[in-house]
């Protein structure tokens, strides 16, 4: 996985996931450090139309233009932050 | 939230998420400091029966015994942890 290519991708995480993985909106979560093997399979999730809540919505959207190359990239990047 | 209550329900959490909610099976998220608002909307999405990815279905099983309270607890103890 591309780290310097997720952080990349991840401009327009920042806005509900923090510039740094840090959430202040507290509905959202926290990616810094969070398990890549993790990031990965929920952003497949989500792309897949398996999360269905209504918040999920917006992360379907986010996911659906996403590669898996895209999705390696981005759960590396987050993973890697502190 | 009674985080003390919520440590006595997270026995049956830590074999996946740790005992300190670091989860070291990769493919299993961390909690510990995760936004407890976010937590509580994820069991609640997990008990509705709203993630529905094949690894949801573990937590669709341990989270439809929960209450309200439970999942209050539960949250607010997991975001407390470092």
């Amino acid at each position: 996985a591309d780290i310097n290519a997720g952080k990349a991708k991840a401009a327009v995480c920042a806005s509900c996931h923090g510039a740094d993985g840090h959430a202040a909106i507290p509905t959202y979560p926290h990616l810094a450090g969070q398990n890549a093997a993790y990031l990965e399979a929920a952003l497949k999730a989500y792309k897949a139309g398996q999360r269905t809540s209504p918040q999920a919505a917006i992360m379907k959207s986010m996911a659906m233009p996403l590669s898996d190359d895209d999705i390696k990239n981005l759960a590396a990047y987050y993973s890697s932050l502190k």
